[in-house]
């Protein structure tokens, strides 16, 4: 980040540009906290810390929009360009798949209210936390990528968002199986269903984040790529 | 749009920004196309028609693409500010999500080409066709609204999105009905909620482009806000 701050004349501009990305970790910070504690109080039964996560959603919104105004009049009134402007740019992509991930931290802590009024299964929902806990994994690696602007972060995450796509394959399969064997727990399997369709869209999103840190650093539009294409782009830079 | 348009002196920017907005009728044209042709396809079991809105998929993501290179453009070459900053991130935002529509409508396609194989229930799919109507008129009106800068539009895709909100959790419940009464079933049903929740999801993505329209004309950020403040904003804009 030094480096590219050094081109810049304009020390005010320089702040708020820093400003604006502490902002954004600061956000960050938030959505991991509601992923956690979504998937925790699914497995703890604790409706408390689900009505704490339903309730940080506002503030995640807020804070979304608070930085997408900032964005905004950075862009108005500074006019950046080149590595300046696809950060700004990168910022209004990434808050907007952190809004999300706070929606989806919302959705699983709803559920986590309904399941805590009903018999926990034999399992007490381990496979939700192993999944909640590679995607909330892939989070952090997501914004400690974008903070020091680690371009390989977005091969890591494609990597494991694959695996946590086959992990969601297998837990549909499996509660697929349930519900035509226990009919009477049809409720409670299909709030599973919901749970791990969020959890597995949190893994989407983190590893949208990571496609943003290669637009930021290489700026190269990194959507849809592959993942050896990622890794072509990134090694090219190099040599 | 014209009298927008008046203000600048350069005749090649308004023909730039001219475009753009083309390019953003494309695309939701296509998106549109896609979501019509994907609920057929589930309703006459067409895997032919379902395979063709699959392949459209990839041109969605590669006009999101273009337009937003385009954009990024623009926002670097022109530095676009006050009302031109506002219709350039505004569609930015848009062909985000039109581009999410894309992937619900390629969701639905495949669903189709599996349900294809399957005997059809007697209500042959009846219910998700009344669903996916209106959200594909839904988006229509988005993008009308859009092109016409029509602020009301936003508080009657608000009104829309409830009702599909509540025809939706009544699908799903006589869906639940099914799981537990006829577990034989339960893979043809489980396709069915998947389906439900997509066209769910496309509804939402068109009030988001409502909420666009609002911040285009009266540059206020409509994200969350309810009917009444969306409502305040543009009678207040009048008076």
């Amino acid at each position: 980040m030094e480096k590219q701050f050094d081109q810049h004349i304009s020390r005010q501009f320089n702040q708020e540009l820093e400003m604006l990305r502490q902002d954004v970790m600061a956000m960050g910070g938030v959505a991991e906290e509601m992923v956690r504690d979504a998937v925790a109080a699914v497995m703890e039964g604790d409706t408390a810390k689900a009505q704490r996560v339903i309730d940080m959603d506002d503030q995640v919104n807020e804070m979304e929009k608070e930085i997408d105004e900032q964005s905004t009049m950075i862009l108005a009134r500074r006019q950046p360009t080149a590595s300046d402007l696809r950060l700004v740019l990168a910022i209004i992509r990434t808050v907007n798949d952190l809004e999300r991930i706070g929606d989806e931290a919302e959705k699983i802590a709803r559920l986590a209210v309904r399941l805590a009024d009903v018999d926990r299964p034999r399992g007490n929902y381990q496979e939700l936390e192993n999944m909640g806990n590679t995607v909330r994994g892939m989070l952090h690696d997501a914004l400690d990528g974008f903070a020091r602007l680690v371009p390989e972060t977005a091969v890591k995450l494609v990597r494991e968002d694959e695996k946590v796509d086959v992990e969601y394959e297998g837990l549909l399969r499996q509660y697929y199986t349930y519900l035509v064997e226990e009919p009477r727990n049809t409720s409670r399997v299909l709030d599973c269903i919901w749970i791990a369709r969020s959890i597995e869209r949190i893994g989407d999103h983190a590893k949208n984040i990571g496609e943003y840190i290669i637009y930021l650093v290489e700026g190269k539009d990194m959507r849809h790529a592959t993942m050896e294409e990622m890794e072509k782009t990134i090694s090219d830079s190099r040599s």
